[in-house]
């Protein structure tokens, strides 16, 4: 019997190529032959056009600096206070047992697969481990918790999975401008939610309400903030929260610089103090261990009484597109959270607090500049007088003449959707610091007309409508 | 002049401070308390909802599986011939130069800062100077290479760039998940052309044309094919080519297996055939050096006459989401790509054919069985003759029975959008393979029907109209 089998089945292919010639279709190079033909629906030229989503997508940052004229001054050498990565002097660098952990996963062998597309559950593991802190409320488990290639990623799954094409996002002016990049692919909106900066740049709580409306799908709140250094206090995050239960709209906490924040600072994450206000929370490895290229971010998903069911299947679903982030980083995860010395960390905001506390007693004698000191992460916003400024039309000519002139390079507000200030980078070596300090001096001092005293009320009541009306 | 200045300048936040005063608006919290109001417009609950993004992204090959009864004979080891995963049984691991190159960068530590969002201009080059065989028709240059994270991703951005919302792509049938899984949260709509078992897989060119209209954005071709392990000869992709170039349709190429053909077997690249069609081929280090979790990948444009320009710059909006893949593995990667001695590719290679012909000579002698021989991958696609396993009503139904029986797992043919087949992988030990042919020959043995001589005919017509009506 077992032949006979054997025979049928292998037959059935080749039965299969002859059985069209019983039937006498056309042989299949005539059909061929008759579909050779152009198409009368197309049209009949190359004409591939861009999809909306990719014209949509754009980084406000790099079409700014594009625009930009930086020729630097030939006989000084260059300084990029204008570069939010803490690696590139090689001044800052992540702890050895960071190091370590990589190169005994890659010996190990055993983390070169595909991990699950939310990422391996002892990373997941160690993350909601390091993030207990978030939990207080509600415990986090591994289940909260899905790993994504950075904290782009993470807050990009986030913005895809809870806004539609004409919902809005409130997003923070001045603001890191990847929500921007991310929402107005999908064509959601991006309202901009004032900071105040005499207020330590706490949010406009009324202007943020004010913006709420039936579409409004979430509110992103970046704490600490790039590109202010702001640390919000623990009342301040209150009243967010409060308006956000109110009105029922989640929110996105993009908390990249948790626990960077200088002594004397306290910080609290948001999710550690509501009961009610469903939240997702993205960090990462990126900022605070000094590894922004390795791509290893995070979103925890507190949800509150379950009203983030659908947005985290919708987590899930997306996470699929990726795969999760490099499965190396993966598996010394836990390991980068568990074995990094206290002393790593605590270092490195006292190094961040020194080069903030140098660069603000100096910007702050220089006439037109008024610093404003950060209470953590790696910036600092400085406004420019601008009237008094008359060679220059905004702070972008401000800085191009900087660069001209001194070899300094600031990122204008623009990049951060907010006119007359420039953002400064803390993380440069010390001396470079100090260095591009006394250039700025030289340029305001070379550049600044001091107002006339009549004009000097106008201009500073100029001055304050401009600011709060940002 | 300088004392003036200075407290001029020192005096604009503490004026602004209190400027409000001499207006006398509301005092702050008065007028947060009149607007701490219930919405209107809002529901007063949470109610937060998935975005249709997010719901129409799934994975339908975690949908069927999810969906099966899995449950292993306990008297028998589970042996998963689903997984395509090379790394998970430890037999097949990444080159010591691999390995070394990675763990040098780590060492070097000047990696671990932020790449362009397209990645490291020396990680492009080696990828432009490694697929200079793509090249042949013209040059192929950094500027051409986009690396993302993972193949995956690099299909996401090619198909994101490409297509609207209401266009279609056409995708292969047998085909990977991936493509609906990236196209349709988008609302970009996968029409299915048939694959032609009996010709070795090839593309059903008449079908395939016939599903061509004015919304064809592009055609995907997967060569070698996951799941089929199908590589094209010459003329077939130039057959593909002159549809593409008649209707003016691009193409993307998914070449993640490239180069990945049993000796015997000749790969040629889409790109390096045409002169007037425009190519996205997308391509990566996961399949053929044996890193899936390393998450690197790339996308090479094959611009002709200008027709990609706006994809181009598409592509390059779309990196800002991510700002690419692991910068260790960019570090690495031209040592990667240059170092890799040839001897570990013949190696897999070599290692993958052996499996291929011990399954399918194994398989073959199997009743109701018809393995189909790839030329390439890690594959291989087997039929069912499901008319004589009258027990199942299904390849769903074998796949659970062989499982519960056996304890084999097979992923079934439903996975890749066809019916009647399973899929198996190559990459697991000889042994197992051998062990899991043995036990398939067991259960199929116990489950096989043969027909009766009068149904037979019958029965291989209906077969071969289930075969050419994927
Ligand atoms: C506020 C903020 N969020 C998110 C990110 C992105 O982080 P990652 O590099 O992990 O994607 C940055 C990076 O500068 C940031 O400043
Ligand atoms: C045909 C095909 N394309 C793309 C991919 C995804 O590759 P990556 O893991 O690099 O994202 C796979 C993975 O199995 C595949 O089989």
């Amino acid at each position: 019997m077992a032949t006979k089998v054997e025979q049928t089945t292998n037959e059935v292919l080749h039965f299969i190529g002859n059985f069209g010639a019983s039937e006498k279709p056309k042989p299949i190079d005539n059909k061929r032959k008759l579909l050779r033909r152009q198409s009368t629906v197309r049209d009949l030229r190359w004409n591939v056009k861009i999809s909306g989503f990719a014209q949509k997508t754009h980084n406000p940052i790099r079409a700014i600096v594009d625009g930009l004229t930086i020729v630097p001054n030939p006989e000084k050498k260059m300084i990029a206070l204008s570069i939010g990565d803490p690696t590139t002097f090689g001044n800052l660098l992540p702890a050895n047992e960071i190091l370590d952990a990589m190169k005994k996963v890659i010996d190990d062998k055993n983390f070169n697969g595909y991990a699950p597309s939310v990422g391996f559950i002892e990373a997941r593991e160690a993350v909601a481990e390091y993030s207990a802190h978030q939990g207080v409320i509600k415990e986090i488990s591994a289940k909260d918790v899905i790993l994504c290639s950075g904290c782009s990623c993470a807050l990009d799954l986030c913005i895809a999975a809870i806004a539609n094409e004409g919902q809005n996002i409130l997003i923070p002016k001045p603001g890191f401008s990847i929500y921007r990049t991310l929402a107005e692919g999908f064509g959601i909106e991006c309202r901009s939610y004032n900071l105040i900066p005499e207020q330590g740049w706490e949010i406009d709580l009324d202007h943020l309400e004010e913006l709420i409306d039936e579409n409004t799908a979430a509110i992103i709140v970046t704490n600490p903030s790039n590109p202010c250094g702001s640390v919000f206090s623990k009342q301040h995050i209150l009243d967010i929260l409060e308006i956000a239960e109110r009105h029922y709209v989640p929110i996105i906490a993009d908390e990249i610089y948790e626990h960077f924040v200088f002594p004397g600072n306290e910080y609290f994450s948001m999710a550690s103090l509501s009961k009610n206000v469903p939240i997702l929370s993205c960090g990462g490895t990126t900022k605070r261990f000094l590894v922004p290229g390795w791509r290893l971010g995070w979103i925890i998903v507190h949800d509150r009484h379950g009203a983030f069911s659908e947005v985290r299947q919708g987590l899930l679903n997306l996470s699929a597109r990726i795969l999760g982030p490099n499965s190396l980083v993966q598996g010394a995860l836990p390991a980068i959270l568990k074995n990094t010395p206290q002393k790593f960390y605590d270092e490195l905001v006292e190094t961040l607090q020194n080069h903030a506390n140098i660069a603000y007693s100096m910007l702050k004698e220089i006439p037109g500049l008024t610093p404003i000191m950060p209470q953590g992460a790696m910036y600092m916003m400085v406004l420019l007088d601008m009237k008094n400024f008359p060679e220059f039309h905004d702070e972008l000519d401000f800085v191009q003449s900087l660069v001209a002139e001194q070899s300094v390079f600031c990122l204008p507000g623009k990049c951060f959707d907010i006119d007359d200030f420039i953002r400064i980078v803390l993380t440069v070596p010390k001396e470079m610091i100090i260095e591009a300090c006394e250039r700025i001096q030289e340029f305001c001092e070379n550049h600044y007309r001091p107002p006339k005293i009549d004009e000097e009320i106008d201009d500073l009541a100029t001055n304050f409508i401009k600011i709060t009306d940002f």
